[in-house]
């Protein structure tokens, strides 16, 4: 598998044509997807297309931008023309097709990539185990036999098993973050509001980020750079200039100002998890801890938030369909729906307390280093997590890392590493301010370059 | 009785000391409230030292303001140093004395004016009769067997009874309009984020105003120009610059596109408020309607986000404290404490969609007219309303009309008239675009001097 920037230069060079790079990639997606699960629809015809009007660029010389001829793959969540949008679910497979594709998808092919197909998710996006009753399971590359993570499990998949070298997924509690890190890849869920979302399945609006997974910190980046831009199909997108991160990818760590996220984000229970924060911490020189008390109650507040928003935003198939959810999401919901308007206010409250606490955090600190699962994957169809001693459902709880910082739109970069004598990866997520998203880059690239954190793309 | 603009000229000429009109105001205060009860603290010896300072600055050639020697009062959820800020309830009186005072009387001091007291409300400020278990009922200066209004019960009665030339008040749903209707004044709820809450008690954010009552449009218009401008007290509280009202209020009509709001706003069931706005329509040459068809779904929302974000407010002393709640008020938060957060989303999406409504309204109108309250005072003690031919309760029913404005923020002006034959007024809602209270205080003016619309202040 090789990277979207060594693809893209090689394309843009004439060393390989489009049509050649699409033509591996559909091949390894056809050698991969059976074990994988990775793909729900092949956008191959289209594929084909882009490739073709590609390597026509290529051949009058026309520039046919950064990310010529690299194979990527959406959420299937983002509308892609002629698909319908399922978000995982069957509901929504009684919907027309996608009319257009959505505003992230344009960008990219504009920048000269080529849509290969739409991926598998966890059904509405509550998930965080990229089990799926009506698609079936998305199959671990490090192990098949394992979780990927969810509910961006096949851009988690499609990526950790290279079959193509970007992916783009969303991120309403940690879907980008926690199938980066059982998958191991990069994952980067960007500020909330930094890229719109024009065109793609909601489902907590407040909560929602876009984002994209890749195997290499410089390949996010470029992405990532691809991708940002105002739209005024997003209510929540801002108005803000672009701000390339690639340019400042290699400017190493002089300055940064990085700690560790202490007291909920300790990981006591969890060795794997702590050691791999401990290596990174190491690495960035993070001698500091932050105890950022208001933690858990941001976590609790994310937690309600979405479970009341996404219960009334599916209010009417709750009442009219309820068999044709997946059980395990149905049973969430339907618990959002019993709520009381109260609790939902005093999360909200919660939430913007511990806005206020990280805020105050952020102006002593430039990076948050804490743990992204609690756990590497774990086998298929687990259904508990020993949580601090006490057993709890997994699937709420695979995100109890990631929930805090997506609850108050904080960057967020998950990064991969494989810790000595372990065959799975687990990730280790880097926090940074609203809006500085390029910290979190530049330190994975540290991580990066110093071999702490690798992603190792292939199906195992 | 004089207005607010007699007492600041003639006290700025030195035809009057501003201790002169001060020991008027304490002696109509003295002989009036205990039929009227409008008043909770009367705080003479602050206004004496006020008014001898006032005094002392014109004696020296100063300039003491625009507002010099004007007695008001404001609704005891104000904050006024030393006293305690009780909102109506029972419960507050426990706190400790306020330290200082909320920013719009210190900016009303400024202008010269002379705080004379706190004034009655109904708890919490979840009421439209002025009611109160606590302090009694305040009573209608035009008929003391009769209700005034709520909340800002004390405020209408103060100035329909010329205790005072203008008062503050707040307004969630109608607290500003409804006693400034039943209570025969004029009264401004400004756009929602005009002027700054510090230093109130709240009750729902996302709805909470506050705002002026006076017997006269330039009093109005003046004291409202006075107490403009941002504080970073109020995080709601918009950033913009001063819009001066008074300089425009002899403008009259010419221009403005005035029509009649039709629809849930027809009032077809309640003769007296349907003449009123009839009147007032063809005084401002009113010939269109607007069917607003969102009305009737924005005035659910505003009930349900108040029921739901009140409860919340008081969730602990509902828990601990239940039986200290005047009973009227506790049953409607408990109410609202067991609402499901499903409502309320569904209530905030109806809001937008209310929203967007009226905005599209506000491009081809200028000025809606609509009622006010359903009916004029109805005597004390009164549980039900004849709502449309349902027997409903009054007390959440009064604010029938204003509920659906606040809902999303607009201006409105309530404009009192008294139609041929009745001894009681009534109000006419003037509303506008938000951030046109010139254009409500505009049409109030040439209702005024046209005698269509008229305070008759004086205790009956």
């Amino acid at each position: 598998m090789t990277s979207a920037t060594a693809i893209a230069g090689a394309v843009r060079r004439g060393e390989v044509t489009a049509g050649e790079v699409l033509a591996r990639t559909l091949a390894r997606i056809a050698a991969g997807n059976d074990t994988l699960n990775a793909f729900t629809a092949v956008t191959a015809a289209r594929a084909r297309a882009q490739a073709g009007a590609i390597d026509r660029r290529i051949a009058a010389g026309d520039d046919p931008g950064p990310l010529a001829g690299v194979p990527f793959a959406v959420k299937n969540l983002f509308d892609v023309a002629g698909l319908v949008t399922t978000a995982g679910s069957l509901i929504n497979r009684d919907n027309n097709p996608a009319a257009g594709d959505a505003v992230l998808v344009r960008r990219l092919e504009a920048a000269g990539a080529v849509l290969v197909g739409s991926l598998h998710m966890g059904e509405y996006a509550y998930d965080f185990t990229g089990e799926n009753v009506h698609d079936g399971p998305c199959r671990n590359p490090r192990d098949p036999t394992r979780m990927t993570g969810g509910s961006s499990s096949g851009a988690g998949a499609a990526v950790g098993g290279g079959l193509v070298p970007i992916a783009l997924g969303s991120d309403t509690n940690g879907s980008i973050r926690v199938p980066a890190s059982l998958c191991g890849v990069f994952g980067l869920k960007p500020t909330y509001g930094r890229l719109p979302r024009t065109g793609t399945y909601p489902f907590c609006d407040s909560l929602d980020h876009v984002g994209p997974l890749a195997a290499t910190v410089e390949d996010l980046a470029r992405t990532y750079d691809t991708l940002q831009g105002f739209d005024s199909g997003d209510p929540a997108c801002a108005r803000r200039g672009l701000a390339p991160t690639l340019p400042t990818l290699a400017d190493g760590l002089h300055g940064l100002r990085v700690a560790r996220a202490g007291g909920f984000f300790g990981a006591e229970d969890y060795p794997l998890a702590r050691a791999a924060v401990e290596r990174v911490c190491v690495a960035l020189g993070a001698a500091r801890e932050e105890p950022l008390p208001g933690a858990a109650a941001g976590r609790a507040a994310a937690y309600l938030v979405t479970n009341a928003e996404g219960a009334a935003l599916h209010h009417i198939h709750l009442r009219q369909r309820a068999k044709d959810f997946d059980p395990d999401t149905r049973d969430r919901f339907l618990a959002g729906a019993l709520l009381p308007a109260d609790w939902y206010l005093r999360a909200q409250a919660a939430r913007r307390a511990w806005r206020a606490e990280m805020a105050a955090v952020f102006r002593h600190t430039d990076l948050l280093v804490a743990p992204c699962t609690p756990c590497a994957a774990p086998p298929l169809g687990t259904r508990y997590l020993d949580l601090a001693g006490r057993r709890e459902l997994l699937r709420p709880n695979l995100g109890l890392f990631t929930q805090p910082f997506s609850c108050i739109g904080l960057p967020a970069l998950s990064v991969p590493l494989w810790l000595p004598g372990e065959t799975l990866p687990i990730g280790v997520q880097l926090v940074a301010a609203p809006w500085r998203e390029d910290l979190c880059l530049r330190a994975g690239e540290v991580l990066a370059r110093s071999g702490v954190a690798e992603a190792r793309p292939g199906v195992v």
